[in-house]
């Protein structure tokens, strides 16, 4: 599925692991460790994090969903429910893992843009207290949005404060949050202060695979190892976990990772609305690129490079970027867009008038 | 908590990854890859796999208890139980995870030498039928048990004929199935045959973290897929869960893995079985050694050596072999435990009645 | 909260128990009885209902959310999802007990007037087979709606004919299923013939607290002995939830009470539409009447009678009437309905324009 | 399966429910309630179980399996656990319901009498702050117990007191509390003084099907409400399990009926164990009789006779007493053990050396 000569520009967990994940793993094997966490370089690595983030704890799993799902599984008892984006990675693409797993209700909200807002939170409020009703309890946002929008620290700031006047707790999905700390040139802490729970994504931005769950609100933090185990997160050989985040916050790998992710985003947003025919949908904050283009075009491009078809009744593709894509990479690209554009040239009738 | 110089005796996962491993890992991260295991290294391994156990499907997931549970859960609706060992890792070391995620409930039998038989199997079938008893569905066993002993071929034909004639599923949970395969020098589909679902553990064989779903009776394995993503086991980056399968599958490396652990499990045995004092209180198949002796020499061997007091009113500890434990290791040890007998003999009364 | 000398408008569960009802459970108190449905009154209703439904099995539990759930229950996998009407009772008026108890998600659709067409189910099957999505499994509808209107057996042979061709599995929620009956002067058989599971409400229509699920595709039957026992649903004294139901199935008393509840919902919707400034807003064919009237004029007729301002910003509120509702009890109403007005008029503008 | 001619030994839920209940639905017929328990029935009935136990809150539910895992659920979380009896009813006779419905799992000690002490539950504590294992939160202990024993006030408060220092909350479970009250001659108050959370069982005791969850320790009452509409116990009609503890309390009516149904438990046992060939294997405290016999004097008493066989190896049998036994039912029934015994001698060799 995959082109081995092309870039993909399908996802940014199609990239493989930075190379300094690779030498961290390696050096991170050397001897023996105690299992389950119970080492020096997790003990070391999760003390970085939560003084890069301000936090209480922090824990290492798997993936993206079981960060989330453990994150809000602090936050809930099972009548409580979480009011999320209609558009949330939580809601549409976890196979239902927070219904199955902590049993909660999502209260969706159709969000412009992938965000929440107050007023849209608001909106789900209106049965507390009715024995019938889920009950609000969790925000979920995330961070960078699944639509490659970014919120902005006022954004945030409204949002937390708005959830603590009304007693709710918030948890931030920042499976890109990294591409969100470089979008906004603020550090990781600027980010967390605003949540009580939040994943801080390392397999997006060049781990191999880890996830860590970041606990801002102290109390919250204690039912986690427990929570952890029965739901087959905590890994045996935990170092290897540890290391990755180790390489990741090493000189802030992190952040020029997700800089240039973000950066090369860019690069492909402005050198492809340049096309004929190419219309680029939302704004480009985060690593991804929307773009409507022919559905013609569209299937011209995809026998060579590989991407997502994000709507396909809006003609509206998604182009991802990761670390390791290069300026070559998205000049290659561009190139092939432009000429499918004129390959493959729309006629009247062809813009979109959804 | 484990001492930098020595050889950890406390579990095989204070091991680290198999150097073939890493390598693979390294040659597995050129180039981009589809995730969520839509890549051609997670399908070449894959039907390896199948093929090593004639299997109709493999699933790789993160760590053990997720194999237990999402293995168990192929068969089982809800008020659907499990009989198992009293002692079973199920049972006593998964905080909970299969009643949590599965709702099942455990029908526990005492279990000599961590084996089930069909008597004892057939002992939990009272209940069948009636609407206030947890119905029992599945039989769990651990191949090696997790007292180190390994089911023999004609046991495990006999568990699987019981099962079949009594319309229940046979899971075995095969954290150390290498182990168990080495010991009674069969292939890995000798084992596989008798169940519906067993796990194929990688994590304490060598693999940095990845553990394998095999499924022989087809019709159960279609619920996987969705089953997996949905109890968040589904790797994005996947080729690495299938990278470290296969570096074990490569000439056979689990089989020499876990045949080198096994031998210096024995090595240990038969020289501490000589040291004063010191008394192995079980059979020595796979790579755990049971040993009684007495507190003041448990302290004292403890001081230098990590390794686990298995049972403290019956003074008995846990030592276990890895792949990577050396003859010189064992030696060392071996030494220490003479050196230490000697310095603390125990008098008249010591040799414990239990 | 409710006022004695008044009827309750407010909802068909707040009127108390037929009659024959009472009689029936003072007949069935007669001698001892083995328990948990192993009694002969149970085995004999029982049959009955099946009779009447044409149904392969029926089992009695306590209530309509259970109702719901379990029969969902015989159809679901915790992976798979329910796709229904966002209004429905399932969705918002259950505490999410079907994501708790099931595990599963609901995937909602806004339907115009409560009800569910092929065109709406098809919109929730994209992700079929996409291991990320909740799989679509069963379609609930309610018959009668939660906005009181009912399936025409056209609309329901054209969902249950696309259910059948899409793999899916069709639940009625049939709290008010005899209303439904009454109104499109079918046989119970008539309705149940479209549906795999269909609940049969007592509690709304004279029962004092008995529903019934009523099992038409009989394989999925063999489940619900246990799930109703695990699920808190098992009545020890059966046989006083199978003597509500033996006193509404004699000379079809259910039909009669449904009847009588329907015409006096329509003599109050008739009356009602009279009255200056009332609107009815949605077509009345079960109890349920939905009328648009001036908040002011809300205001005044709440200090009197019973019943629930259904949307408040539209202004919209519901009147319920049960099978013991009178005519004069809606005479009365409708009298308090015209005066109110008339001491409240509402000047220009106040007509709703939502 | 019940003979129409003799009372049932069978069990107390073979009984039918008390004239006093069915007056007092009867009464509650009158008029319109408002639904889902406000009503004023509702509060006037448990504010005089709040009063008669001291509590914090009282909640109502359909059965005895409900209250359990409703009681228990305002105690745990997910990981965890409840420490109880092997023989707890909670254990080994509702389908696993606790472990489907809260994910906990259940710490079972092997506990002769069916009686936990301070000692058995420490034996479970173990694991606590081991992430591996479930951690014990609850205590279950049933009053009476299922084999019809009942914990003297000074066990109450060694357990509870054993639980307040041990950070563990106590749950009791009281289908059968009347007859531990009636047999220990106190308070229902005296009861509930060592509990966090206990059931008050109506149905066992001449309800029609009710029972109570009595809250002591305030701050975990404020789940109910949520959690009892979740979990699909929440009566539309309240106003009917309101009504049947109104009668149950109405002149200690509850009390009268548990202090008959023993008095007839003692009579029977204490006419059987002077009947040839008859053994009464346990104290009579409440309505329980447990007796050895000959197993052909068994089959023989069961061709009349409604009671369970209650372990066939140990030829033992129960024998329960109901609100509405009579001297006449147990002279009946003794005659015919009597006269059993004569018809079936058991030669040497008959007595069970169990």
């Amino acid at each position: 599925m995959t082109s081995e000569q092309r870039k993909s520009f399908g996802s940014d967990n199609h990239a493989g692991a930075h190379p300094a994940v690779l030498t961290a793993l390696a050096a991170a094997n050397i001897g023996d460790a105690t299992a389950y966490g119970d080492d020096p370089l997790t003990e070391q690595v999760t003390a970085r994090l939560c003084a890069e983030f301000g936090a209480a704890a922090a824990f290492f799993v798997f993936g993206g969903t079981a960060a989330n799902v453990l994150g809000l599984g602090l936050m809930l008892r099972p009548f409580e429910a979480v009011i999320c984006a209609e558009s949330a990675h939580l809601n549409g693409d976890e196979c239902g893992a927070a219904e199955r797993v902590l049993g909660s209700k999502l209260l969706t909200v159709p969000a412009p843009g992938g965000k929440l807002t107050p007023d849209l939170i608001a909106s789900q409020l209106a049965g507390r207290g009715n024995s019938h009703r889920a009950q609000p309890r969790a925000v979920e946002i995330a961070q960078a949005t699944e639509v490659g929008t970014v919120y902005t620290l006022d954004e945030l700031r409204a949002i937390s404060e708005f959830c603590r006047a009304s007693d709710l707790l918030l948890y931030v999905d920042g499976a890109r949050l990294a591409n969100a700390a470089a979008y906004l040139d603020c550090t990781l802490a600027d980010l967390a202060a605003h949540a009580d729970v939040l994943s801080f994504g390392g397999t997006k931005n060049g781990a191999m695979g880890a996830e860590a769950v970041i606990v801002m609100n102290e109390p919250l933090a204690a039912a986690m190892p427990f929570q952890r185990m029965q739901l087959m997160q905590l890994a045996s050989k935990m170092r290897f976990l540890a290391a990755q985040f180790g390489a990741l916050l090493q000189d802030d790998l992190w952040r020029a990772n997700a800089a240039h992710a973000n950066a090369m985003a860019r690069r492909l947003a402005e050198g492809a609305s340049a096309a004929d025919g190419v219309e680029i949908v939302r704004p480009v904050q985060a690593n991804a690129v929307f773009a409507r283009l022919h559905p013609r075009h569209i299937a011209a491009l995809q026998h060579d490079w590989t991407f997502h078809v994000w709507d396909e009744d809006d003609s509206v593709v998604r182009w991802m970027t990761a670390f390791d894509t290069t300026e070559l990479d998205v000049d290659t690209f561009l190139a092939d867009i432009r000429s499918t554009a004129l390959r493959e040239p729309h006629g009247p009738g062809l813009a979109h008038s959804g």
